[in-house]
């Protein structure tokens, strides 16, 4: 298998766009990332589209070929992926994959969703396409249900309280401010948490990612493509892909998912690492509880400690390990199939150093993706070639 | 890249399983297919999933990891892939491109798709996701209406008549009733196709396939593992996935798709073969225009003789070349995310020797699966291994 980098990253801002349709956010995400990447489109050889729902949302599937037409792109592969919220860690996967098993010399990557024109009840109806429907699904159990129990559990075995996961939100949203493509960062209080609206007892509002909209892109090249980019190569090191259960109840334990552990393992093996040489991740923190039982199933913060190391400011920017400098899902936005691919796009350019809320000296990236109630999951490891 | 072979096929019947879910379908193809090939479930390591409307129809996404779920596979990757009509034959392309590059040495494609509990309004709004709806959804134009438009051109340019495309109906009808999975084999005269019902003139009932439940499933392994599989491993010569425009007024010749022309083009090439070395093809006969335009464009056929050919009888078992001697879309059924694996089931029964309605001596085999508007096609070529 050839080694393969990224050379070129776009995104959209995420939020509510309301005047624009899915394919429209997608091609602005990928003419970005084919500027930044220096390659003609001709170069191009096949196109992965992560997306999750806009067959119920929108009535539009084949996004991967209408984006590729869209964009002028020749006739070459054009597949959409799906596996729920990790669907463009998934797409970035085959990406990559494509290249290095030589298929083709340069591949584009592209998240997308379109989720705010959309009633509460229809996302809400819709993103429970992510659950089992024969089981989770008719117990009424959506997904702030599932980080509530894992939160009681998390709670009850380690002690957590509700201001150590606060910790966890206050960190998100103030770096979501200093990331000019997120969508709520704000500047909030443990006080400001603790009386916001209850969703699924203990979580209350601010400790859920919005709905958004949103889209981004990478491209990727194999290694002695890479000569011609523009900006700094980064080199991706692990590309892992896992299953885990479809069900809440086919979890051994809740708050630990077994597909992120697997990744894990299986990325720092490949990659020739361990948990100590990351200098940042971005981790699918669709939740506040998310963000503490990824980072404790990534092997970054000892197990049981997500929260308590939030608290202790050693998951900041600055800290021991830096979580979701971009915000994350928390404070950034969720447009689901994009958000796998907009976490490549953060910590590309916190490998070139050019990220509004650096992390100093970065080398070695981390994206964590994570779909259903932990049914499908991916891991990259990044490096700044130069390192 | 290693040589591929396919070693096992499952299948459910086509039609209405009403009391059965899309996991339930799913499943017993790909138990099937797990006997069929004579693997253990630990050594499978890769599924592709093709899906197109389940999200729609049914409210389920994620069906990789919840069929893998439920059959007891190991932590592997599980990835659905979508692109309309084409999502199986690309699940199958992905699959062989898994094994071929090394990532495993035997992967599992299945096809699935549940469309019969819904209302006609309801699936046609479904299929609809398979149009590009900033343009051809909104026009109103379906597509009965999109290959009715063809059929008069077809009709303008080479004189093809009605009773010449109801020639493609009775033969594929003829040979339904010879297939025990087919959902609507029928003995029917010219006069009863004359007089069915119109749906989008020139296009009356008969023209059209059913709307269908089913799945259908392939084992894929590297040719070196084939050697203790109970039944002919099927070689796997070529596998091509192509995009086309998604919009029908993209198309430069609407009685020709380019995707099906590029596709064919490039799995002769990768085969070492013509189209005279093809014994039979299973092609995407969605509507009998259908089939004469695919027939044409795979070389299969001179340019506007697909239903002069029909009409002759070389397109019969024991013709010229047998096309779609299992009845085809329009009598086997089309259960969209399962037709283009279900195509390869057919297929390698054939190369078998085994098939209820045998090509006698059949060697070469073909599949072919046309996604929208032409916006997504496949194009499969496979070998006996001792031919």
């Amino acid at each position: 298998m050839r080694e393969v980098v990224i050379t070129g990253v776009g995104s959209t801002s995420f939020g509510k766009h309301d005047e624009r349709g899915l394919e429209s956010l997608a091609v602005e995400a990928a003419n970005g990332a084919l500027r930044n990447a220096g390659v003609e489109r001709n170069e191009i050889g096949a196109v992965y589209l992560g997306n999750f729902i806009a067959g119920p949302l929108s009535g539009q599937e084949v996004l991967a070929g209408i984006v590729a037409d869209e964009l002028g792109l020749e006739n070459i592969p054009c597949t959409k992926v799906e596996g729920a919220c990790a669907s463009g860690g998934i797409a970035f996967r085959h990406a990559v994959l494509s290249v290095a098993a030589g298929l083709c010399d340069a591949a584009l990557v592209v998240g997308v969703e379109k989720m705010t024109h959309a009633s509460g009840g229809q996302v809400t109806q819709a993103l429970n396409c992510a659950m089992d429907n024969r089981s989770d699904g008719p117990s009424g159990l959506t997904f702030p249900g599932l980080f509530g129990l894992a939160w009681r559990i998390h709670a009850a075995k380690y002690g957590t309280t509700r201001d150590e996961v606060s910790a966890v939100v206050i960190k998100n949203k103030a770096n979501g401010l200093k990331n000019p493509l997120a969508q709520l960062g704000a500047d909030l209080s443990p006080e400001m948490i603790r009386q916001s609206q209850p969703i699924a007892d203990p979580i209350q509002l601010y400790d859920c990612c919005p709905v958004s909209d949103g889209a981004a892109a990478v491209i990727v090249v194999a290694r002695d493509r890479a000569k011609a980019a523009p900006d700094l190569p980064i080199d991706v090191l692990a590309c892992v892909q896992t299953r885990g259960s479809p069900r809440i109840g086919g979890h051994q334990d809740i708050v630990s998912f077994d597909a992120t552990v697997k990744a894990a393992e299986r990325a720092y093996q490949a990659a020739g690492l361990t948990p100590k040489d990351i200098d940042l991740v971005e981790l699918h923190d669709c939740f506040s509880m998310a963000e503490i039982i990824d980072s404790e199933d990534l092997g970054l913060v000892p197990r049981g400690m997500g929260a308590k190391w939030a608290a202790q400011g050693r998951t900041r920017v600055g800290g021991d390990i830096a979580i979701n400098p971009s915000g994350g899902l928390l404070a950034k936005g969720h447009p689901v199939g994009a958000t796998g691919v907009g976490q490549l796009y953060e910590a590309v350019l916190q490998l070139r150093g050019m990220h509004a809320n650096q992390v100093k000296g970065a080398r070695i990236g981390m994206t964590h993706n994570l779909g259903g109630a932990g049914i499908a999951c991916t891991v990259s490891i990044l490096k700044r070639s130069d390192a």
